[in-house]
């Protein structure tokens, strides 16, 4: 079971994170370690070539494992990235993405996470992320 | 010799990168495969905790190493990021960021390079990263 | 269907990569784009704290990669990895370990793929990595 | 000041890192956060293509690395990788290798350092790679 909601999440992301905000993101599952989250297209995500900008996935990349982190452990609001690795595999089309993180690990310190990125009406996947947060100790 | 000056790279922000643009990069140098930018602060990048959101180092890494490689293959808008790994060695305060990239290979289809990001006023790095970046065949 | 056998890795391995052969490598199982292999447990494999070495597991991380490409392309020994990023979710025990790697992409001149490694005997996964190889243009 | 002697890690390889021994490493230089490690060249560290197997430089850079730790933090065997990134950038030639690593962080949880691999009599550099280590909390 998720220790936090999708209500909660969406309430952190609107309060606390507005660079994920401006993204609009819609959190589509939460469960224990596993999250969903889909980005609805803008001509704004672009780059030259006609595809979403790298950093966009990246930004949901993170997004998806902070969700499938708190999932896990709750409202640990201080849960910060302290790596994350992406692999870009096929140039998503002018459309939504979405993003579906799950943990590998989770310790007391340290959780790891993997999350796979597809662009909506495409079942190859465009892009692949493993990512590392440190959980604080006091809690 | 930079191919491209900076006044070009600011132009290709403002034109075709809106994601980075949002941030107002600010293109301190460029030369033959080393770039720095910097990124003036502002309160919407912040995140729990007081600090940058990691996606806005990752989009400012990502945007050093495409300076990097186009100061060094031309206007080649079309190389696109393969793979990036960033690592997060400590929150950055509020301030503006700087990062500076340079090319540890220029290959014919792959460029590789470091990222060092800083924290304004800190001498300690923020974030490292490195990136692999695809070079388009046909140019 | 695989591009190349079983056996012919074993012989690739067996006449071509003596750093691998070294382990004793066992290949499981080899489809196309998708390879297990299992690696005998011996003490020589172990570092402080009792547990297996994390080069040995890159090591095979990486030779599950090489056979997951070539069961895609078939007998280009001259595929390379270009980058590698592993995690290490688990010291593993004293023990065998089984390595799966599938691809997630296979382009013309790029193959990336990701790996599983177990210990056997426990459900948790081990270490996780992702890797990327080149694909020679001429074959 | 390095908080650990070359002797003592040559100690620590040649007792408790099989591994490590068998490519007989040379601690070039062990300074406070910082380490260089010769490897000698021998045949079986070639792969097809007549360039020395990634696994090799993996191991490399990850002992590297350890030592860099290990002249910080002092003679903490314990300490473990818990993520590796390597990016190849050039086939290295069937010569010696070197390795630079350096500390970019140095936690209490957590250290990170980048790494420089070098053949021997070439400038450029065969690979990069950076690397995280857990710190055992109990010291």
């Amino acid at each position: 079971m998720t220790k936090l909601s999708i209500a909660e999440f969406q309430q952190i992301i609107r309060e606390t994170l507005p660079v994920a905000a401006q993204y609009s993101p819609e959190i589509k599952t939460l469960e224990h370690g596993r999250a969903v989250i889909r980005l609805p297209y803008r001509k704004e995500l672009l780059r030259p070539g006609g595809t979403i900008a790298g950093p966009v996935l990246m930004a949901l990349a993170d997004l998806a494992v902070y969700a499938a982190v708190l999932s896990a452990i709750g409202h640990v609001v201080l849960a910060v990235t302290t790596s994350l690795t992406i692999n870009f595999l096929k140039k998503p089309a002018p459309a939504a993405l979405t993003a579906e993180a799950r943990l590998l690990k989770l310790g007391k310190r340290l959780a790891v996470a993997e999350v796979e990125i597809f662009s909506e009406g495409d079942p190859e996947m465009v892009a692949h992320a493993t990512a590392t947060y440190s959980i604080p100790p006091e809690r």
